[in-house]
């Protein structure tokens, strides 16, 4: 099977994930900056998921280059990824409405972390169906990145329900992390 | 003909389908995990609609792997299908809005069924487009999968009026027997 | 320029336009058969406007089948239908909340006519692209069908002031003529 | 890197932004041609929305043309752009509910220069990634159409606060100069 209609499938669905969290910024009912007071908060919510959502789309993006085939373990392990992205328009407007909360955090930090467990599945079945010679396995050796936004989520997941700005933060230093889209693979893909 | 434009057309309509859904999750007033309580049906019935709307995709794309040109009825023939996957966002907010409540359960029910003959419609216009040498015609030689899909269907359908609950555990078992994509097709794709 | 994109982007638009219709079957208060009955008009709607947007696509897809090159004209143009096909959500919703009256259905029968007009604007433009030797202009030299299409949507606008019902008949023959996708152009593919 | 899924991820954002626009305009509650009143001027909305988003997809249409290899880069700055381009919906609902007022006509101004910002990061991070024999560079050496455009948007949001219908004027400016595709790098791709 080819990987051409995954890839189109999931795109689809991604673009319709990152665009439909706008339709959460309700236009004020007045016309004064001062209306769009109660939006700061929606928008700044909007912007952290948009950025999220970006990374893995730009990393699934990366993924997928160096896959040639796709069987069906595969398209499930990414129709997975897909029900948790989908589930994160939800959660930001839950931090949004209710100005970041403790427990609205906490969910969304859940919800980040299934989005990662999701992908981490997917790329194991993926170099799992290529078997030894996986270019994406050679590519992804060292595993300090994950490592390290574990570890993040987890302190993250811990302090939202005392300080949930503080939770953001670390959700923050991971989308730093994976910001720069996955060098390895790009290096990788370069040499072969 | 061409099938490329048919099946972006089909990833697209399927994409927003599946995620539109989602937008059903209206986020709670509260800021309590108490208030997530009234999602929780809805969220079950999103879980299985993303199953269900997810296996289509899957054997939607399992089916085309054989094709190679389509025609007008088979252009209309995948609409009829996309008409009906259209409506299960509907049927899925009416079972997960009225606690999967009797009728609900039985429109949904419908649904599905619907689904089924519009995809079985659309297998058959596709054999018989392709003449007698059709891949896909030997692929699925046998129908036991849609047998007993078919007495799922009736057995579900007849029990959501008493036992709604028993109804979805029918519709459940169709889906977990779909659930793997077509092995069928994958193992003539890989024979030929 | 390539055609792939704008079939690419199209594809997604109608795919939108299409599915977000679904969205104004608002699920019903209750759980009882005849709180589905204020739905039956929109359901109808519905259903016309999905035939509709159906034959757009299929008609779409056949016209673009005999196009090699685009240019900026045919790229505007064809935006242009896609405005006139965005606004049939709208109109659709119209007649279905008013139960097919007598204004709505007129501005339902503009809405038609204006994609007409959009569709036949881009392809006259495809045909002068194209020059002498079009495959399309070929292909469509007997314009039959068109002029039976002009007198419906006049005779359907006429008589929505008076009779709404009658005027949903001239739009349906319309439709019927259309239904059938271009088979000029699937037979002049086939003889070139 | 290809350049395909960027292309497709873009017009499937590009494609949900210019359709969702169209959800605000709510039906009326009655069928009199009057009732249509109030949508004028989020019809109005729309349509300048319209015509504007459709300049971008051109435009990246064009963009993308004649680049052949993306880099992590170049898929941030195109995130970049479509998160501006995603909040025109938004500031189109803003101008459309309030009638044209001027801070909203001043929002939506900000929102077009933004847009102009990220398409312009984009570019020369193309150039940039094409270095010295790059053909867009090459294409777009004059760049009278780019100081027009930055003065009008000035002009526009300088004008906003005081006469907004005269801001839209200078916004209708620049969306007239670039409603013709970029033929510079239609010139130089026949060119070359």
């Amino acid at each position: 099977m080819t990987k051409g209609r995954l890839e189109a499938f999931s795109d689809g669905v991604i673009a319709i994930i990152i665009t439909i969290m706008v339709l959460e910024l309700k236009v004020p009912e007045g016309h004064q900056w001062a209306d769009l007071k109660p939006l700061i908060p929606k928008f700044l919510a909007y912007i952290f998921s948009f950025i999220y959502i970006g990374i893995y789309w730009n990393n699934h993006h990366h993924l997928f280059q160096t896959v040639k085939k796709v069987n069906g373990s595969i398209l499930w392990a990414n129709l997975h990824l897909l029900f948790w992205l989908s589930l994160m328009p939800v959660a930001t407007e839950w931090i949004g409405a209710t100005r970041f909360a403790e427990n609205p955090v906490a969910a969304y930090g859940i919800g980040l972390i299934m989005c990662a467990v999701a992908y981490t599945i997917l790329e194991n079945l993926i170099i799992k169906h290529e078997g030894e010679d996986s270019q994406l396995k050679e590519a992804i050796h060292s595993k300090s990145k994950e490592y390290i936004s574990i570890a993040c989520y987890v302190l993250g997941f811990a302090t939202s329900f005392f300080y949930p700005y503080i939770a953001i933060g670390f959700y923050y230093i991971v989308a730093l992390i994976w910001l720069i889209p996955d060098r390895r693979i790009e290096k990788s893909l370069r040499e072969n």
